[in-house]
């Protein structure tokens, strides 16, 4: 539909069609008999007519029950505008990929990018349009049970992601590619900052520092081309996002020239309310439309009081016209005024789950795992290796995380089941081991088998429910009685490997004389079938963590692109009065960017080719990486930059490119990385991002602990 | 001396003896021999002319060397111009009083004013000048070592403190009163922000944060009229302290209209450079003199460079002049010019640690000491009982606390030593306990006493060292050795007291089970005689807690004055999406405000005399308080009010006023608050302080939890 025709659909429209078009209900309204709606309409104060009108579905799935939607709606709806359904397809449609952080860990544009499109395929054909993903918020507590959902503590690495998804999801041709969906970026913004890691809590920070580190990732999404954007349930400097015309009229759409839809997140409008920045629903009402939030998921507000707020003049109905403007252009950016079914096919049921899925989900897998240690060379394991694999996760399908609405952990492929394509010498036990409370008999077993074998396999982790939304610990270790597990294993065998499913970064402290400890957070529908490819070496380990994993939890927030303070411990680590802890390193237990390999690569001669840039040429860091070792692999080549001397602090380091590269058992590559003035901006305290002359340091390494500096100076 | 003549005398100083006057040297410099100030001076680029005319001297102490000081000082000084005798007396001089979170626990201001007092007149006689105190930092994370400094994690109590304290240092006539000294309120600003609660941590909050929470308490000491302002050694927004022009320029001088010196923290100026907002010290002269410190504690850039930023046209020599002129008016003020050894009294030996002196440290620090918890009332216990008193801090005088400077442990009164002032059946071990590593031998010794005895007093604790500047835990458990003690004697005698030396608040897991916990801080001088009057009964605990004790560092920060989230735990307890942790409560495990009294009390009828407040009238909240024991005690009632409705989400209650009133056994008697619109002003996102229209909950009760509530409206 051309442009002065949707125009023309707003004039057309009354006002209550209007605000009905705000409002998003969930699936059930429309697919539920009647005698069952009556109960959540009356709740909701809900009309026929509003139902009919609702511009936005919520939540459904399935191509036949999606048709069968849209024929009724667009029947009953008088001027025949089509509905949009929406769902939550995070990492996986009924296809489940490794959780974003462990698709962060890959460091694999390429993987975010098939994963997105895999999922939005799945998703098409089930007769969705948009997804609410990618998740962006920048993440620093491992508290928070939703760093499950982001791919990490780093503005460029989750950029990188954020492009890569919306390519993933969109592809070049939305309106007619009808396996693609659009993507909604979230959480505008900062959502991640909560404090203490409790999960909805109040965010603050300066302007400067959300625009210098939270807000590129959404930025990046936006760029490569999202079409909506959600609002984020948490405050930004003391008002809810929800209701933040600063946030979003100023930044998103001024700043940022963001066309496309703002949705509310989950119930966010109505809780303008409790918040305490809304006396009732109709204040709220007014606060979202003036913040520019065009849809209202799930509460109704705007279906109560926004006719009421234009016809009493206290709203401009140009803010709801311009609302459902948006709305509308989206519904004709995804072709639906032509083309109201889309994706939704029969043929779902071949797409979904297809072999060629599952076999792009253990792939994608293989890359999220993060062999965080491997002394003796334990791993790889070999065939003729009797195992023991205990563990309440070794037979586990528990293995899909959080945000896997359509997954279904039977059809997840456990450990145990992975790891007998493997190998014929496993002992396994009989007794099922619980998480928490195993009983004396699983504990026996476990130790049983332990001691008849040549290494134990012992598989340790979070549940689903201990991370994600609503999902925060205070405690970041184990559960206490995995970890009394690996004490009591020790005490047989001392080959202990310990594989991990887990939602967030944990004190492994309790575990940690494992000899080798494989990070394979929940790593989707084929997790058991990639965690035994890294273990038995088919795959040799190439994921890097995004985000550090603390020694305690006493030392969080800690990331590795801290600023720096007056008094740096490295400055004199003898010294009393340095910046540090009394009991505890400053230094996070495993870093941001860290990962083994089964190969072992070394880095030499880090040189620049010249030490002055200015903002019309560009200066080249090399360096010479060699694999040391037999065996060919994959090394993840970093470049951090940090700037001596800022107008305000700097962080110590920042990453600013990475490359992958392949190399032979034995080979030396020079890999080099361009340095241009553009990488060296930040925001200053005007909140203006350039940069400034002066001297610089170009690091390069294996990850965000150990590289090698060479300086230069930007000259302007 | 006349301003005019001030004036005159800037006129007349030299460029090079005006720079010198913006220097702080140790009194090492005055006092050592020639060939020992060597090293030092070759390696701070001084010489013999800085030292002369070096305007203020750091950390001396004595009657006799101040004398001689000065009076070298003056011979030497070409203008005849005094110096300046500056240190750190934080909580007492020789006589140690309580550290600042236990005086901040008393809630009682007339003791801050007079700790402050005799502080002041030990420091005074001895010579000194200005103290580097109060500190008002506010603090919410408990890692951080310097919460012992601070009075806690409110500002309105914060700042009610500031005023006392600075009342008690200077008293109403500074120039004439020689018993006093000039304050310098600190750390301006937020250094009790830290991140992770790691000493000299970066802090970042909004500009609206920073006015809301933390500006009012150096605000107040301001009002007070505290002469000089410490810098902090924090960044503030990106930018150090010392170098922020906006946080001193702006808002200090111009919105504060504080004309008093501004001294930069130790070191804190060249910090500049490792903080890399100044590449060399000549930037950092800069950067500091531009963001208008007056004096440089310990390092010289503006010695080495300030003349040359002058003389080549960097820096604006009219900045020099109003610093040195601030710094003459200190002097002045201080009537050195007239009276240049001031207090400084052969008599000094007689006034410090007088019996007076002591009594008043035992009286404040009896209201300091806070009873957490009192099953069965175990306590008071009386003179006829049997009492093992054992654990590492029974015996141990390791009782002042950090920034005890002059004080000294052999003159600190030990547990022990008071429990045998009270009881002469006291189980006392013959072997001493360590606090981290006891021996076999004191562990069983002390197993063996509490078998035997009626009850166990249980001595445990942190040492001085675990707290103050630089001593930052990650950790805020009890040391391990210390809660199996615990353990050990459960096993044996359920009448545990735990009683608790200590600088921070503490995870208290490990001693849950205790039947009674008694927190004396680091109480001073008197600490355990003023224990033992608590234990015994001599004094009926009056103390409340100023900061909240969390259940696990995994909380932190958690603080009793939050924001609102918008979907609140106690909305839906029951349900998964609210803002909570899946294994620990949201609440602190003693919040602010708590504390026991051997009485009991109970509040009735809390009433409200009109439910509609203007800026015009005033509304009374009153509440009847009964002493529902035979026993006469102090009752702290609190007023806390929420704005239920702001432009930017309210704290869930803030502390607005508090009355000390003391009850006979069985005695009631009604308490009013008088609420004004003034105390219903925040700061709005555009910066200005105002109240808002609306409806508002006044809330009472003997602590921030349990709080009874009145709704009322401002009407404007």
């Amino acid at each position: 539909m051309e442009q002065a025709k949707l125009t023309a659909l707003v004039q057309e429209m009354t006002l209550a069609e209007k605000v009905d078009q705000l409002l998003q209900l969930a699936a059930d309204f429309y697919s539920q008999a009647a005698e069952e709606k009556t109960g959540p309409m009356t709740e909701m104060g809900l009309t026929d007519e509003n139902i009919q009108n609702a511009g936005t579905i919520l939540g459904l799935s399935g191509a036949s029950e999606a048709k069968r939607i849209q024929k009724e709606y667009m029947e009953k709806n008088r001027l025949g505008i089509p509905t949009l359904l929406m769902a939550d397809i995070i990492h996986g449609f009924r296809t489940i990929f490794p959780i974003p952080l462990g698709i962060g860990s890959s460091w694999d544009l390429a993987a975010a990018e098939e994963m997105a499109q895999v999922s939005a395929k799945e998703a098409a054909v089930s007769g969705l349009h948009v997804t609410f993903s990618p998740m962006v918020d920048l993440v620093r507590d491992p508290r928070w049970g939703r760093v499950m959902e982001s791919t990490g503590e780093d503005p460029y690495l989750n950029a990188r992601f954020a492009e890569s998804f919306v390519k993933g999801y969109q592809g070049n041709d939305l309106k007619n590619d009808f396996t693609r969906v659009a993507a909604c970026v979230k959480h505008f913004a900062a959502y991640g900052a909560a404090l203490a890691g409790r999960d909805y809590n109040t965010v603050n920070m300066s302007e400067r520092q959300l625009r210098e580190s939270y807000l590129p990732g959404y930025k990046a999404a936006l760029d490569a081309g999202a079409k909506l954007v959600m609002t984020s349930f948490n405050t930004v400097d003391g008002i809810p996002a929800t209701g933040n015309k600063w946030l979003f009229r100023e930044v998103l759409r001024k700043e940022y020239d963001f066309d496309g839809v703002v949705i509310s997140d989950w119930g966010a409008v109505k809780e303008l309310i409790p918040h305490g920045v809304a006396a009732d629903e109709k204040q709220a009402a007014q606060l979202a439309i003036e913040a520019g939030v065009d849809i209202e998921m799930m509460t109704t507000c705007y279906t109560q009081y926004l006719a009421e707020l234009i016809e009493e003049g206290s709203v401009d109905e140009a803010l709801l016209d311009e609302a459902v403007l948006r709305i509308l252009e989206l519904k004709n950016d995804l072709g639906l005024f032509e083309n109201p079914y889309r994706g939704a096919s029969v043929e779902a049921e071949k797409v979904i789950l297809s072999p060629a899925h599952r076999q792009s989900a253990r792939e994608i897998a293989q890359k999220s795992i993060v062999l965080l240690k491997n002394e003796e060379n334990i791993l790889p394991l070999n065939a003729a290796e009797t195992i023991a694999i205990i563990g309440p996760a070794a037979g586990s399908q528990d293995v899909l995380g959080a945000w896997s609405w359509q997954g279904k952990m039977s059809e997840a492929v456990s450990l145990l089941a992975g790891a007998k394509e493997y190998s014929e010498h496993l002992l396994v036990a009989k007794e099922e081991f619980d998480y928490f409370n195993p009983s004396d008999e699983a504990i026996n077993e476990a130790i049983l088998l332990a001691a008849k074998a040549d290494k134990v396999v012992l598989a340790l982790g979070e549940t689903e429910w201990m991370s994600g939304e609503a999902a925060s610990r205070s405690d970041i270790t184990l559960p206490p009685a995995q970890i009394a597990l690996f004490e009591d294993i020790k005490k047989v065998n001392a080959n202990i490997i310990v594989t991990l499913y887990n939602g967030r970064p944990l004190d492994l402290n309790g575990i940690g004389e494992a000899k080798a400890i494989v990070e394979a957070w929940f790593a989707g529908t084929e997790a058991g079938n990639a965690l035994a490819d890294i273990l038995w070496g088919a795959y040799n380990p190439t994921a890097r963590l995004s985000m550090s994993f603390p020694e305690n939890v006493g030392q969080v927030p800690i990331f590795y692109n801290c600023d720096n303070t007056g008094r740096p411990y490295e400055s004199a680590p003898n010294e009393k009065y340095v910046s540090k802890y009394l009991d505890v390193s400053n230094y996070a237990k495993y870093p941001f960017g860290f990962g083994l390999s089964y190969s072992q690569f070394s880095y030499q001669d880090v040189v620049i080719d010249q030490t002055e840039l200015t903002p019309e040429n560009e200066i080249l860091v090399t360096v010479t990486i060699t694999n040391e070792s037999e065996r060919a692999g994959k090394e993840t080549v970093q470049l951090y930059i940090q700037d001596l001397v800022g107008e305000v602090v700097r962080p110590i380091k920042e990453l600013k490119a990475f490359q992958q590269v392949d190399l032979k058992g034995r080979e030396s590559r020079k890999v080099s990385f361009t340095i241009t003035e553009d990488m060296l901006r930040y925001v200053h305290s005007n909140q203006q991002t350039t940069s400034d002359s002066g001297a610089f340091l170009a690091m390069v390494g294996p990850n965000s602990r150990d590289v090698t500096a060479v300086k230069f100076n930007l000259v302007k």
